[in-house]
């Protein structure tokens, strides 16, 4: 058996997507019927998908949402308009099928994959996936949420699933996430991995008034004192502050990108889980795609961070995955446009190279 | 038979939509298992969709995209990148499936209908439908584009082909247009509707550079000075200085919110068109959705007359419904959330009413 931490390091040890295939698309894309560069954003994603896919001629994508849910022992802080409950109540929700994700991965024809990560109560149900790491994390203003074990433990637990969703076809990896309490864990995340100040990175997440998000941010500051996170260290940073569902999701983008899938961001806490797996794996950026800019404030340093433009701006605040289950059809849409559109030559149509 | 005059003045006392189903539809939407607005403009998108469909239970929404073509006298004045026969090409790649809009149709599942409108030589093919008013425009530089009757035919002529779509099923209808010199066109209509200067509506278009630029919104001068369009006859405008597709797509989009359609607009021409058509029938607003905001300068002031705010930021500049085609997915999938979606008593979720 290899050591969880060899299998990190070949995780981490990610190749960049393939660049001479990406100049290859800008050109192809150069000779459909369109004025050069007149189809914007579109052009440089379906560029990138083939960068991705290491082809000029990718198949559709297959698309699918791993919505990775978990309890944070910092929600006893009352960090949160909701009790814990919740958490579980909403994985609930999601397996059958009357969540906003569920409803939106149907709309886009993308399969839904419902992910215990460590809610407080386990689940027995056909539809949950159980990776669980624990019942939720410690309370990370006493002490670290997580082992740095489990962290890497719920890393290659995502990575495993990724493998598997990637091995049966899918392509685009959409991430989602679930947990009471886990807005306040990405900001304790991203302010460590960031380096800015708890307050800029703290907001209202599923409904806290103007009191309660000062608050959060007096928690993240005591999580980060507490702990002493290490941006140099992303793996002791997502163990100490981190959160069950941001660590399987930090693997679930490193596997999909170890089989060439597309990954797809949603709001604000798959943001931060990404900013751990960039800091891991900077090869890794090449295959992100941001779906949305969420409300929630911190999101946008996290993707400037990211040096990533989002497609969509809908004011979500959901989390659960449901931006990047809307942009979903746009990936799939670039891709569409640089192997179906008829080339200049190939439909008689003047092309006065502009 | 009814005279034109008669039906057009049907078509413009178009009615709102509905206010209480409205408010209806945020009430259920407040019941779904999220905090409240957490889907921001998705909500607001729902419940728009209900308002136009007269139910908090609309049907899952069934798309179409109408590309209306036609050519531009004024094009004889050196306005494009492109010459004035890559209209008709154009025509003849949409025929054949090969455009972006056509694969974008394709890809969303919404029925593509192409019409001629009035290109310079008319086309003879299955999958146009015909709809002339003539072989182009005049060249407005030197008089009206088209006459009086020829605008109010267009619009009848659109508005009779979104009946026709609407009475097989039909209840989206993105709007698409292609013709080279239409930006020309759009960029007199909206500087003639909103009181601005030529400059401020005059863009690259699909590729003109700085210099062709500044002809253009001298042009757009000219054609302004020859004919006085007056802002408050919005059918002189569109004969003075208008084009076929627009007359057509202002009569589809009328027509389409006439039998309680979602008319979803693209770029900055078809944003003109709504500017005519808007100014002929104001209740036209709450039936309108804007799907992208384009490169093209022009179209952020007609969005901003509109009082819409796009869905998608993609830089797109290529027009034929490219935009419209892929916010389409979105306004289904917001229906979709009001009548899908779980409720917290339905699925047993704690609500803290936030």
């Amino acid at each position: 058996m290899v050591e969880p931490g060899a299998q990190l390091a070949a995780l981490v040890a990610l190749g960049g997507v393939d660049e001479a295939v990406r100049a290859a698309a800008v050109a192809e894309l150069d000779r459909k019927t369109k004025p050069r560069g007149s189809l914007g954003r579109l052009e440089e994603l379906a560029a990138q998908v083939a960068a991705i896919r290491g082809t000029v001629r990718p198949d559709p994508l297959v698309p699918a949402i791993v919505v990775a849910a978990a309890d944070h022992g910092v929600a006893a802080e009352g960090v949160s308009a909701y009790p814990q409950e919740v958490t579980a109540q909403m994985v609930a929700n999601f397996a059958s099928g009357g969540a906003a994700v569920c409803v939106l991965a149907r709309a886009v024809g993308a399969e839904l994959v419902v992910v215990d990560a460590g809610v407080a109560t386990p689940f027995d149900h056909p539809a949950v996936r159980s990776l669980r790491l624990g019942p939720g994390t410690a309370n990370a203003v006493e002490g670290p949420a997580m082992t740095r074990d489990q962290a890497i433990g719920a890393i290659l637990a995502g990575a495993l699933l990724a493998a598997e969703l990637t091995a049966r076809g899918v392509t685009a990896v959409g991430l989602g996430e679930m947990g009471i309490g886990n807005t306040t864990s990405a900001a304790a995340v991203s302010a460590a991995l960031l380096g800015c100040r708890p307050a800029d990175v703290c907001g209202p997440g599923t409904g806290l008034d103007r009191e309660g998000v000062a608050r959060k941010a007096e928690v993240v500051a005591r999580m980060l004192e507490r702990n002493g996170p290490d941006a140099r260290d992303p793996l002791g940073v997502l163990a100490a502050v981190g959160g069950f569902e941001l660590g399987v999701l930090v693997g679930v983008a490193l596997g999909a990108a170890a089989r060439r899938g597309v990954v797809v961001l949603d709001g604000f806490i798959t943001g931060a889980a990404a900013l751990v797996a960039l800091a891991l794996a900077p090869a890794l950026r090449g295959y992100v795609v941001a779906s949305h800019r969420s409300a929630e404030p911190g999101h946008r340093l996290v993707l400037e961070a990211l040096e990533l433009a989002p497609l969509l701006e809908l004011e979500l605040r959901l989390g659960e995955g449901s931006g990047a289950a809307l942009a979903l059809p746009i990936v799939a849409a670039a891709r569409d446009l640089l192997v179906d559109m008829a080339t200049f030559g190939g439909a008689g149509v003047t092309d006065t190279g502009r």
